[in-house]
C-alpha cells in the first residue's frame, strides 16, 4: 500500500497546536480519508478488580470535546470492569501514516436519550443481537437470532437497559509520529489546572 | 483491499483444536502472508501504580510456547509499569480477516544473552538510538544521534543494560472471528491445573 505521506517529515511541539482535540481531528480525518473501513477501530484497555489489564478493539462512534464515544453491553467484561474502575486507555494506530494516538481518561455512560437514539439508528439484526447475546459470558450453544426474531416480529425493537454508550473523557493525549531509526516524534498533552500542558517525549 | 477470506464461515470450538499456540500460529501465518508489514504490530496494555491502564503498540519479535517476545527500554513507561505489576494484555487485530486475538499473562525479562543477540542483529542507527533516547521522558530538545555517533565511531555498539526483551507468558487466549450482524465467534482458552480449558463466549 502506498504511504500517503513522507514519514521523514518531522512532527514536533510547534506543529501540535494548543488543542489536542483539533489535532486529533486533523489526524483522524486524514486516516478516515485514506482507510474509512479501519480508521475508527481502536484498542481499548480496562483494568480488572485484580488490577490486571484487559484489551480489545472497539469502534469509535463519535468524538469531540465531550470525549470519545463507543457502544457496548454494560454487562460485558469491559462494561463490568469500567463500572468498578473507570480508568481507560484508547489507542489508535494508523499504519499508512505511521501515526499512533494515545488517549487516557475516565469513562462514564452517555445519557439514556443518546443511547436510545443510537440504538434506533442500527440495523434490525444488530438490534436483535443486542437482545440475544449475553456478551462475554461462557455459552453452551452459539447465539442465534431466531427466537428473538419471532418475538419481535412486526414490532419496533427497544434498547435493552444493559446496552448503551460509554464516553471516555481524556485527561492525557499522546501523538506519536513514526520516523526512521526509531527516532519517533512524541508530543504529550496532559490536563492541568491551567489547561493542557504540552511536552515533547523521548522516542 | 480485497478480503482474503469469507468472514461468513463460522469458527467455533471444534475448529479451535486443543493448543492455543498452534491456533495462534495458523492465524498469525495467514495474517503475515497477507500483510507482512503490519501483522506483527499489536496493542500492549499495562497497569500503572495507580491502577490505571496504559496502552501502546509494539512489534512482536518472536512467539512460541515460551511466550510472546518484544523489545523495549526497561526505563520506558511500559518497562517501569511492568516492573511494578507484571500483568499485561496483548491484542492483535487483523482487519482483512476480521480476526482479533487477545493474549493475557505475566511479563518477565528475557535472558541477557537473548537480549544481547537481538541487539547485535539490529541496524547500527537503531543501536545508537537505544543509547541516545531516555524513552518516554519529557525532553527539551529532540533526540539526535550525532554525539553518540561520534562516541561510537569505529566501535561495535554494546547493548545498554536498560534495554532488552520482555516476554509475556500467556494464561488466557481469546480468538475472535468477526461475523455479520455482530454474531461474532469467540473461543477462549484459559490456563487451569489440568491444562487449557476451552469455552465458547457470547459475542
Amino acid at each position: 500500500m502506498d504511504r500517503p505521506i513522507d514519514n521523514q517529515i518531522p512532527f514536533d511541539v510547534q506543529d501540535a497546536g494548543r488543542d489536542p482535540y483539533a489535532l486529533f481531528d486533523r489526524w483522524f480525518t486524514a486516516a478516515m480519508q485514506f482507510d474509512p473501513h479501519n480508521a475508527a477501530v481502536a484498542a481499548l484497555a480496562t483494568v480488572s478488580s485484580e488490577n490486571r489489564p484487559s484489551l480489545r478493539y472497539i469502534l469509535l462512534k463519535k468524538q469531540g470535546v465531550e470525549g470519545f464515544v463507543f457502544y457496548t453491553n454494560y454487562e460485558s467484561r469491559k462494561g463490568v470492569e469500567l463500572a468498578g474502575n473507570p480508568a481507560a486507555a484508547l489507542t489508535f494506530w494508523w499504519p499508512a501514516f505511521e501515526r499512533q494516538v494515545r488517549v487516557e481518561g475516565d469513562v462514564h455512560p452517555v445519557s439514556e436519550a443518546e443511547s436510545d437514539a443510537y440504538f434506533a439508528s442500527r440495523p434490525r439484526e444488530s438490534q436483535i443481537s443486542a437482545w440475544a447475546s449475553p456478551q462475554s459470558r461462557s455459552i453452551v450453544e452459539p447465539v442465534t437470532l431466531d427466537v428473538y426474531q419471532e418475538q419481535f416480529a412486526g414490532q419496533q425493537i427497544v434498547r435493552p437497559a444493559y446496552w448503551g454508550g460509554l464516553v471516555l473523557v481524556p485527561s492525557r493525549f499522546e501523538f506519536w509520529q513514526g520516523r526512521a531509526s526509531r527516532l519517533h516524534d512524541r508530543v504529550q498533552f496532559s490536563c492541568s489546572e491551567s489547561g493542557w500542558q504540552i511536552d515533547r517525549l523521548a522516542p
